[in-house]
């Protein structure tokens, strides 16, 4: 009986653990961050098309960005309003598609081409968030990339970003899960 | 210690079920649809803006379509290229927002509408598919939908769609994962 109740208890803490065990960003020499997988079976928090921050004409390859957050990122935020250390932010970038089937009108996701990342890691990193891009020439998919120079994208996020260097204002999920 | 044993069981059950319920789509009277809940923590599969299948100019009012199915219906597709029975694919229309805040170019999902939804259940409808809108007079959210009559949306997906009625070719996450 004593070694069955042991073995139910390994189990139920397996079991346990697995639904706590939030994906961790791995980092090599100089901060380099190796390209996060799975993210599609992430949370999705917002879509957005061509979003660019400059005036000017719309660009001549059409694109979506899907963002993704972890689930228990999403969770400790919808709870608390505060994203936890280690939380990662994923943006797929796809080509669009339209004139395929029987679309005539509007833009689907057609080819995935890439991503970009962010990652919150408060030890790591002075600023508490880093950037990273990991389309490399010819929408080659690198396998660690380093964090851009401060001014390149940190700055940005951090003078404009709704809530701690996160777009808010552009992601309808986790806008509408703050803690008001 | 046969009691803590019975509770760590009902515990391990408990804990297992929960990762094994795939959502149920619930039905009232003339097969009318409960409006499903919680469809933003299932995985996202693609998302479009101003998809139409008929020439003409582009909607006065842009829309962004956000796709999701349940997690278990999508790790099933992934193993054996089939949908399984009770499959629910739920369409978010998220009005389309530009220059706001910081952005100046492109669009991004500003306030959500609504959702339409297909179900499959092959018992209680003899095509298989239904389709549903919950999207109300003056943009209320229904509680509950009929499903089209088979013209309006079913015999389109029926003769267009990649695979068993669903768009495969315009959701990348699901094309990605199909086996070959």
């Amino acid at each position: 009986m004593a070694s069955r109740l042991a073995v139910l208890i390994l189990v139920s803490a397996a079991v346990l653990s697995s639904q706590d065990k939030m994906f961790q960003p791995k980092f090599v020499d100089d901060n380099q961050l190796i390209r996060p997988e799975g993210f599609r079976e992430w949370m999705f928090v917002g879509s957005n098309l061509n979003m660019g921050y400059s005036e000017g004409p719309p660009p001549a390859e059409s694109r979506f960005h899907n963002i993704y957050i972890q689930q228990e990122s999403y969770r400790q935020f919808a709870a608390t309003g505060k994203f936890p250390d280690k939380t990662v932010l994923v943006m797929e970038v796809i080509a669009a598609g339209t004139n395929v089937s029987i679309n005539k009108k509007g833009q689907f996701e057609d080819k995935a081409i890439g991503i970009e990342v962010t990652v919150k890691d408060e030890k790591r990193f002075p600023e508490k968030w880093a950037y990273f891009n990991f389309i490399g020439k010819g929408g080659t998919a690198l396998a660690q990339a380093k964090p851009f120079a401060k001014e390149a994208c940190w700055k940005c996020h951090n003078e404009h970003a709704a809530v701690d260097n996160v777009f808010l204002q552009f992601y309808p999920v986790l806008r509408d899960v703050k803690p008001k």
